[in-house]
């Protein structure tokens, strides 16, 4: 009965596509499992406990209360998401760092920018990244179109500034009449502010729903294997989920990075101190937004730092620094696992083609200061 | 009758979507030379010549005698064209220095690479170089798969090598899929010579069918505006078409840089003896393979040594220094304005998704050698 129960499972999740070649054999290993997955006819008991904690990601982007989701916004958000010619040397663009082939990061340590320089911390990812509190890894921005405005004057990473990226966009026919239908009634459509909203339009699309673990929540049994299930139990039962719950499994407070045991200086670099730069508060020394889980498996490396490449170690490190408890290399291997189940379709985009610049643009300029030497 | 007959041109050339709005003023303005497009029932005279000496960039890319064009093979050079981690540091990509949203170019004088090392010299588009007779300025690579593997190994500018790249292809499952796929039959299909072949497929696929002079050529008066029926007949009766025919408007063949006068030295470095380096014939010293003139109006700066932004400019230098004609200013945006006519529809490229690395791909090295300083 039960294996007749299973098997069905197993056809439905055929025929929907829902089950990975990859993820066959850990089901098949993990056989003894299955009951986890079928004790009740609700569902297991397990995905209660989940439904209260986590939200699915909506297959439609959200509604932002400041910023309208118009299509003309959107596409001319894509537009300067991918215009080179945003940063002084034509050579950087948000996808630079956030990169769409790529879980939307540049699998970088931290960033390279302007003149080959390193910055201070890892790239988040752009997806889902509008359902964050806060942007930065210290919530320095209260929402993506402030995020958009950082990169784009910080001199390690695009080097430009507001005029400057004014004067190209205004001497761009293209951009002026797309500015002016995505802005409509404005005197002047052209500014940084518009860039910066056209650019959180289109990143607030880029989300990625109909993950294994969205569509076992939805009531698919068959969509997350039974080790899995198995790591989402310890990943609630362990506590991960004080830190990294709701729709992003993160992104949604700030917290100390090393609450039960400092990390190595090399994970936590001290000179570093998170939020602490935002507030000037000592309780925010070392604190950070904790980030989203979504598609972790894509972005490595992991922490503000960037200097972990494992997941597994990745969760390890967590488990000491911030719950204090010791996980058995099965609990890792599960969390980790499971960690895979939040990965979900990614944004199809059609690469855009960018209007030609005129003999008004302020032309490229790849000089780096002299002080701003590589490394 | 005269009137009435280009007014049923320009009926068709709306219903066919023909003519842009841009073009309108010039044609309106230029309205004198209207004789020019209708003195003959089967098209004007300069049509014959131009047919003679040119040929339309047909809508399919073109077979390769030794690289089929499978729908597999193009999607996976797809992906390698957008794969950062062919480069050492995973920062550089074919696509950085031909952005097809940029016309298949970067915008640089000459190339940005490993380290903000600046190249030797200006990226040529991959737009329509399948057309080429060879690839470089210098043409020393026979065809774009051997062009492919320049980029990737130059320390200036991918900085990766052969095994690098080998085994970081082989360390991902979905890219040792894809080259078996690609290459049936293969006992190793994942190889430095077919991540090559793929590229190739791939940029094969990037042609620019249905530019106005195509259009025009094929018996369409109206996809030209007066003023470039007069720029073509002005570029034909110069003597342009001596280095610019053909599909391409040029690559085919190699010429003196300097052929009636020396261009300054800023235009033509002295230390770059172009394909004298290939072949060490004093005859090719300064000798260049001419570029496509196909999109140049998108693909500035101009010359190898990209240092003329604007396109009038470039000709009249090309005039002095090629034909030792002095145009008048009239000629040189008659010819400026024609070449406008060569930009063709631009590929439709979905971004693609790039597949995750694993535990055994070899990490990014940003590092640059102490040698290569930025300048």
């Amino acid at each position: 009965m039960k294996t007749d129960r299973i098997g069905s499972f197993l056809f439905l999740a055929v025929l929907l596509g829902a089950c990975s070649g990859g993820e066959a054999p850990a089901m098949a290993e993990a056989g003894g499992d299955q009951a986890t997955t079928t004790d009740q006819g609700e569902g297991p008991a397990i995905r209660a406990q989940a439904a209260a904690l986590f939200k699915i990601v909506p297959a439609e982007p959200p509604k932002l209360p400041h910023n309208e989701l118009t299509e003309e916004k959107v596409e001319l958000g894509k537009m300067l998401y991918f215009e080179p010619r945003l940063s002084s040397s034509w050579l950087i663009s948000c996808n630079t760092c956030h990169n769409l082939s790529l879980g939307g990061i540049d699998l970088m340590e931290t960033s390279i920018g302007h003149g080959w320089q390193k910055g201070p911390r890892n790239a988040p990812t752009v997806l889902n990244a509008v359902y964050n509190l806060a942007q930065f890894w210290d919530g320095r921005a209260v929402d993506l179109a402030e995020q958009a405005k950082g990169p784009v004057q910080a001199s390690v990473e695009m080097a430009s500034d507001p005029e400057r990226v004014v004067q190209t966009l205004r001497s761009i026919p293209e951009y002026r009449e797309r500015f002016a239908k995505s802005f409509p009634g404005e005197t002047e459509p052209v500014t940084f502010d518009n860039m910066a909203l056209a650019i959180e339009a289109f990143e607030a699309t880029l989300v990625t729903p109909g993950s294994p673990f969205d569509r076992w929540l939805a009531g698919d049994d068959a969509a997350m294997t039974a080790i899995q299930v198995k790591g989402l139990e310890t990943f609630v039962s362990k506590g991960c989920t004080g830190c990294h719950a709701g729709v992003n499994f993160g992104g949604q407070g700030y917290f100390a990075f090393g609450v039960v045991q400092a990390p190595s200086d090399e994970i936590r670099p001290p000179e570093d101190k998170g939020r602490f730069a935002v507030t000037s508060t000592a309780v925010d020394e070392y604190v950070f937004k904790s980030p989203s889980l979504r598609n972790i498996e894509l972005t490595a490396p992991y922490f503000h730092s960037g200097k972990v490449w494992s997941l597994a170690e990745a969760v390890s490190i967590m488990s000491s620094a911030q719950l204090g408890a010791v996980l058995t290399p099965e609990e890792v291997s599960a969390i980790t696992v499971f960690l895979g189940a939040l990965t979900g379709n990614q944004p199809e985009v059609e690469y855009p083609l960018l209007p030609p610049h005129t003999a008004d643009t302020p032309l490229p300029d790849v000089s780096v200061p002299s002080a701003a030497a590589p490394h």
